[in-house]
């Protein structure tokens, strides 16, 4: 895995806030998986908070209620076959993260592992609100901890080295769009 | 205003799914506001739901609540000046649409305005869901009619014209990212 620093909470949130799409990490009772979230986005600053949502049928539902905990990796588009890979198969009955060949890390403040190779990783701790997970399939998370790759983002800054190494935003069908070219309004 | 098409409601999400800024447009008892969140999401397919933060200091949120309606609408890179100036202004005491100088246009379903020179917009009916809207500032909609530019989105896909009119993605500072190149995986 690559190096990695320690980005601070109160700026977690500038690891999200341009819509990448994220692999949600996780892990309980010896069981852990991934699977891709499109539908991920920040909800606070400080203490930071985010949203995801996590369908029912998967099995990183089941891991997520059960540990309390996730993490939201944030993958490159060198990783996008990949990506498209744990958004397209359940884990139930394999373990997915060994089947794609996704190396991991551990993590400093939950059990779920860090997947190696992505630009960023936000570890959380499930805020519990039953309604909204039964009712809607969506999850809010406290990030309890944040890491980046310091050759796409630091000093509160993404700059993607190549564009292997560009954020990703998922489409439909296979596609997806590189995050582009940044500017000042 | 461009000429839009309608989007089938359960391929709304398409418009959201790549994690674009967007801009939030509320009406209620005369008075009328526009505000940029990156907080957003969709949240499900059909019938279709989004998710979005609206921050209790806001007019928007003032509005939005006793409507019960808002408007998402997704800006392009040529309006970036103008989802910034939203962005960083409050609408109380003024008009910010007109002060803006944003044209509208009337929704099919809702009373808040279509904001001019978007490329795509979603009527929303606010789910009330009121402990997360105070706890949070999480608000959660039903996506009663979605519309697109025709030149951006047709057929249930992205296809940006111009860099002018691709969708942006907010950063912090006064930067964005464009929506970059499609590719598959």
């Amino acid at each position: 895995m690559n190096d990695r620093i320690a980005v601070p909470l109160p700026k977690s949130y500038l690891l999200l806030n341009h819509g990448p799409t994220v692999l949600v990490s996780s892990t309980h009772g010896g069981r852990q998986n991934v699977m891709a979230a499109a539908w991920n986005m920040a909800l606070d600053f400080d203490p930071p908070k985010v949203a995801v949502v996590i369908d029912k049928s998967t099995l990183t539902r089941e891991l997520v209620e059960a540990s309390g905990e996730f993490v939201l990796n944030v993958p490159a588009r060198g990783q996008a076959a990949l990506t498209l890979a744990v958004g397209s198969e359940s884990g139930r009955g394999m373990d997915k993260i060994l089947k794609v060949g996704a190396g991991t890390t551990a993590a400093s403040r939950v059990g779920a592992p860090l997947i190696a190779g992505c630009l960023a990783w936000l570890e959380c701790r499930v805020i519990p609100e039953p309604h909204i997970q039964q009712t809607y399939d969506l999850f809010l998370g406290e990030v309890l901890a944040a890491w980046a790759d310091p050759a796409a983002f630091s000093d509160n800054r993404w700059h993607f080295p190549t564009d292997d190494r560009r954020s990703i935003h998922y489409l439909s069908g296979g596609s997806f769009f590189a995050t582009g070219e940044e500017f000042k309004a």
